[in-house]
């Protein structure tokens, strides 16, 4: 049978292994298993929010309240914006899904920086448009803008702080750029680990609110995988106008998050202390990878979120150590797919980096 | 902004109303208020699923097993088909939006039967393709050749049970009717209700593994929503062979499915024996809803799923009746929206039922 032909080009997105996964390939036991390769929150999430699902088991029947209306109260009060200014996805990839598809056509141009989140290029090529990279590993909005002139893309990603490298773009920077952007080109800022970069600095910071005052074309995308430790209940959000949200909302398929998910959600975000206290904890145990990089002489890129980034000379192979480290039931993320000799590493607990270095210095 | 023009002719699927916004709207407790518009299991999940979902609530920042082995591992045994002939959707909404976007754009056209699931007219709309409709209100597999014949759709979508108005096809007519369609038609056989058709009465009842071994054009989808009592949870599954499967992977979003729902869906799959107590019962009650209509002089279309349709003559309008219910706490689904004078009315618990006979006779 033919299908469209766009189908072709479509890799499918590498996931950081699942313990299940090394469970069934090494035969490790889950106890032995250390995971930092999806950049999860290492302390989980809050027995409050672990207490509101379990009371409300028995709904697992029932259809989700599809105006997610509680969640949305909950998103409004935290970010100070309309409920209409919010679209809700089955984490923040299911936004960027409608993003492109609302706004993006096979003839159309996405302009991503060189190293970044893969899902934008895997949705691109769902409808067939065109990626424009960058050349600098590190958002450079001057590069950006000059590619912006000469390619004229519908939509430009900004990732920051920017997934697998950890940097961020300070807010100075990007609101002078974005005041040079045409209406007409809408342009993402996916926040996924905002909550990381305003704890550690402020000129960092972006806050959706004050954007989506500013600009008239900008989504804000933001999720509750990374500080709010709910990687597994797929939730995440895009912040805009509401004439954007409206159009956005006409791709959005009903029932897209479930009845435990939107529980989980807004209970998380009425306990802000506790993911407070994870990312202190998250720059306290940062301080040791930077520690640990620098007496082994390896570079490691400043991260303003809840991993690191580790970069190899030629002496050390990424994939051959991710792998090694792997049969040894560490399980850390690859970069060679993304053209970089290095590998990522969730900052963990302090055991589970123990863990790590233990390892690492075994095996460097 | 400029948005794709195709947004212009969405319009959103209308869901039942959730018990939630009756609360807001009418002031009504939750208690009060009796949903009977979503097909829902109205027994719920069974206690195992839920023990089994409660034992890993700490498991919610895990990204989910994104191979979804357990999950699939189950519907394979179930089904006794090949793992590779499985694809899981987040509810078979998703796996209907794969068949959309990997086989049809905008010059495609899709044949449907006159009234029918909403979302195959609203996925075409996604990307442009044009809606063929029968005329008959029944699968008339005749009309659909025809069709067939006259405007070569890319997809046909067979809804049996159908949905909105519960009547199913026979098995041996829809294989004589399959056998005659040309290998480079997709056939999407969607058996959302297909456990309840398969109880009362097996020449409607469509085996998954016997379906793809004859015709290799045909994708079969399935659900947790209904029977597995887990519509809060969006689960549901598309079998087909392997050559399809695999292109339609391409385009699933990674970690689609929760961690809570692959858990409640594995364990809901173990439990055949609660499932048919359930499906036992529905046909119990469902008795009470004929023999009412019968008194009443209404019009019933024979039911092989959980719910009734109801056709009124004139002198009861289903849109004023659907109101007065809401207004009693009584959530059923109007029709007219189908353009028919008719009500779509879930089989609760006895309890339910009772409900729905007081209501209706007072306000008949």
């Amino acid at each position: 049978m033919k299908f469209n032909k766009k189908l072709q080009s479509i890799k499918t997105y590498e996931a950081g292994k699942p313990i299940e996964l090394v469970v069934r390939e090494f035969g490790i036991e889950p106890k032995d298993i250390v995971k930092l390769a999806s950049n999860e929150n290492p302390y989980g999430c809050s027995v409050e929010v672990q207490h509101a699902v379990g009371e409300i088991l028995s709904h697992m029947a029932l259809y989700p309240d599809d105006s997610m209306m509680k969640l949305k109260e909950a998103l409004s009060v935290r970010f100070n914006v309309a409920h209409d200014a919010l679209i809700i996805g089955s984490g923040s990839d299911q936004v960027i899904e409608f993003i492109m598809h609302a706004k993006a056509n096979q003839n159309s141009k996405i302009l991503i920086n060189s190293v970044t989140f893969a899902m934008y290029e895997i949705y691109a090529k769902h409808i067939g448009a065109e990626i424009i990279r960058t050349t600098s590993q590190r958002h450079d909005l001057d590069e950006f803008y000059e590619l912006y002139m000469k390619e004229k893309p519908d939509i430009i990603f900004l990732c920051t702080p920017n997934n697998p490298t950890g940097d961020a773009i300070d807010k100075s920077e990007m609101f002078s750029f974005l005041e040079k952007i045409d209406s007409e080109t809408l342009v993402v800022v996916d926040g996924a680990y905002m909550e990381y970069a305003a704890f550690k600095d402020a000129s960092k910071s972006i806050s959706p609110r004050e954007l989506i005052e500013k600009f008239d074309n900008v989504v804000y995308l933001g999720t509750f995988s990374k500080a709010y430790g709910l990687g597994g209940m797929r939730v995440g959000y895009g912040i805009s106008h509401n004439a954007i949200i409206k159009e956005l909302y006409k791709l959005r398929p009903p029932f897209n998050i479930t009845t435990l998910s939107l529980e989980a959600a807004s209970v998380a975000l009425e306990n802000a202390d506790f993911v407070n206290e994870c990312i202190a904890l998250n720059f306290k145990e940062m301080k040791r990878y930077e520690k640990f990089a620098k007496e082994q002489k390896i570079d490691i890129i400043e991260s303003y979120t809840n991993f690191v980034t580790l970069c190899f000379n030629n002496n050390i192979n990424s994939t051959q150590l991710s792998d090694k480290l792997l049969q040894k039931g560490m399980i850390v993320r690859d970069l060679s797919g993304y053209g970089m000799n290095a590998i990522r590493v969730t900052v963990g607990t302090k055991e589970q980096n123990d863990r790590f270095f233990e390892l690492a210095l075994e095996l460097i």
